[in-house]
């Protein structure tokens, strides 16, 4: 089968590796605007072959993967599909979905999107196992193929994803909740800060909490925009949540403040665990030397003891070197495992 | 002199150790009311001597440091005051302060904040070096005696941290800024996203922005009654922040979204600049093979050639694996040989 990957960056040059690592037989033919970064794909094995063309890649080809930033998605998606074959199903990568879905009522066209990094960007970056594990989000419409679908789906099990399928609206929907309005909270946070007389000193809570703020415009700005109804909703109902937790602060009764902090605290946890599916998340605090080196010392202790660290908190000393660590590892007996990695190292961690 | 303890657990605890340490001739005293908790820190070498009670303690003291938690501040400070020698200083370590100073309008008091980790609890996580180079704010009021103020200024000097004379509304209004608000907002986001139909999957950014959602609330209920003016006011305004933007992201105008999150970009590095005061912070993306134990290897190479990591973001891949590193570095030269030594390793660095 061949396989046409448009636009072969981070994303289109993992499934680029991936389809070559795993689907015997395949042709990976790539095509983008930048014979320089086509070249690249080229040489770091994302892609069999260079296409002259966007005719020339999309001829005789199976599956066609738009990997487009999703500004750039509604014009890619469309010539691909002016120039697919008739039994060629074409996706895309994208973020943002309703809009994609809506504008092409064609049979041959499913919405997609991995989860999967995109810390960095650029095919130099891509690696075959960025996608091993990840959930793959498909966003079939009334008009897609159910045999174009099904190809899709086999494949991406065949990279070593997993599909998930999801109406496009409901997908917006959840990545305006996860993933898009923790954007714009981090946004506010520091805005609000900075927004002070004078320049405030911020702790290790604020830094977790704002890492995402301001997140590369030049992407960021297109997902803002593709789902910027979803995402206002969420802001506005944020905004609600907050003028209510603000009441219940003002109000002063300590059980009310309690019961909202406590919700809060099994949310997350819930939240945590249906992520990692690997049994309950417990959190494990310890205190380290306020010397470099010494996060890296706990995270090998456990990498070696293959004990999976579902999320790591540093907090920093003020003179910002490691102080101390929160982790949170699953399962009840990876976390007594890790405890006694940890205890061994001679860091006590704390009790719950 | 004579420094007494009351509330041996981390910071009690580490306080002791540094006076130790630093103040040649000092005899640091704890008295808690806890008979176990005294005889830990006599064990770990936290205070020379327990005292049989809180009038033991205070006899001929010099200055004396009130730890207990926020909620139970006010009733330790007035016995503290009450038994007290009329040329002690006494002073808190409590995150909120302006019911404190407005409550003891004695000469002898003089409300404190070591801004310095909080992650574990318990004098077994006590060590003399967590307030090195720690931001410690003390708030006197217009009671306070100078003299007694001078003693205080000069002993948190001697342990290594760096008094900011501050007034008790203004640290209490910029702590609800930087840090009691990205709680609540932390709360806000779990809750939205625990609230859904069926729990989502949440990625790297959620649990960054969340890190800190349901804290301990046995700590947290008291400073949420304690500082709640301040807290429902900066909540109000983040709520109407968060309206200003859901209306910036309805409009979609792609100029004014830009600008927006460009304004936050710059808003966050400047606080990080800030609070380094190391020179301009720069931003690092790299993709490491999705396999433990690699972060240890990236923070141990840094951590061994002395390059100071400010701040630092895990993007594990969906089998919660480590996948892509963003890191913070202060100063051009250190960001440099971050560069240099992460290359060594053969990950990429993106550029920016």
């Amino acid at each position: 089968m061949k396989v046409a990957v448009l636009g072969v960056g981070l994303i289109g040059g993992s499934i680029g590796m991936a389809t070559t690592e795993h689907v015997p037989g395949a042709e990976v033919v790539g095509f983008g605007r930048s014979p320089e970064r086509l070249a690249r794909a080229l040489e770091v094995g994302a892609i069999h072959r260079a296409a002259g063309s966007l005719e020339e890649a999309l001829e005789a080809t199976g599956v066609c993967f738009c990997c487009a930033p999703v500004g750039a998605l509604p014009q890619q998606v469309g010539a691909a599909l002016a120039a697919a074959p008739a039994d060629c199903v074409v996706t895309d990568v994208g973020s943002v979905k309703q809009g994609l879905v809506e504008r092409f009522a064609d049979e041959r066209f499913v919405g997609g999107h991995p989860i999967a990094g995109a810390e960095t960007a650029g095919v130099e970056h891509a690696r075959g196992d960025l996608l091993q594990g990840a959930v793959w989000y498909l966003t079939p419409s009334a008009a897609s193929s159910g045999i174009l679908y099904e190809r899709l789906h086999r494949l991406v099990v065949a990279l070593g994803a997993r599909p998930v399928a999801i109406e496009a609206e409901s997908h917006d929907r959840l990545l305006a909740t996860v993933s898009h309005l923790p954007h714009v909270m981090a946004n506010v946070l520091v805005s609000q800060a900075a927004g002070r007389g004078e320049l405030p000193r911020v702790g290790p809570s604020f830094r977790d909490a704002t890492r995402v703020a301001g997140a590369n415009s030049a992407i960021w700005t297109d997902i803002y925009i593709a789902n910027r109804e979803a995402i206002a909703d969420e802001a506005d109902a944020a905004a609600e949540r907050l003028r209510r937790a603000s009441d219940i602060l003002r109000a002063g009764d300590a059980e009310a403040i309690t019961a909202w902090n406590d919700a809060a605290a099994a949310d997350r946890c819930r939240l945590l665990e249906a992520d990692s599916a690997q049994g309950a998340v417990h959190e494990l605090r310890l205190t380290v030397p306020n010397r470099p080196g010494i996060v890296a010392q706990v995270a090998l202790a456990l990498g070696k003891a293959g004990v999976n660290i579902v999320d790591l908190a540093l907090a920093p000393a003020a003179d910002m070197r490691t102080g101390a660590m929160t982790l949170w590892i699953a399962g009840e007996e990876q976390a007594g495992r890790a405890r006694g990695l940890i205890g061994d190292l001679g860091f006590p961690v704390a009790q719950p």
